[in-house]
């Protein structure tokens, strides 16, 4: 894959970090979801190795949270 | 500024994400700070927001605290 992903669950620091993401990587290099709302990805997101949202899986594959809005189980629950 | 900050460490965690910022956003685009080395820097850091490193800081001045290496009070002692 050559896109980064944000994935993310609508909370405000979630909407802040994707902001500064797009405008740091550009929006046509990142996919943003909303695994509250997309629920069929959320294992996708976990499989990646995502912990907590919101966070940015690069096109490497790595993990990176920014700062912390909500925990994959909280989103979960 | 225009310029993004990425504030580290030296920690391990700090290298993969330097590694990973620098491929999303371009080595032009960022300077990279080691506050455990350069600790004249420490004090702008936290007053950019800089609660653990790695971090970096946006042009707009939004802190991103990017997984988790260290915190301040660690770099500190």
């Amino acid at each position: 894959m050559s896109k980064s992903i944000f994935y993310h669950a609508g909370c405000p620091v979630c909407v802040s970090a994707e902001q500064d993401i797009v405008n740091l990587i550009g929006v046509d290099n990142v996919e943003v979801v909303h695994i509250g709302e997309d629920r069929s990805r959320i294992s996708e997101a976990e499989n990646a190795g995502v912990k907590s949202v919101p966070a940015l899986v690069t096109p490497k594959g790595n993990a990176l949270h920014i700062n912390f809005g909500a925990s994959m189980a909280d989103v979960k629950a």
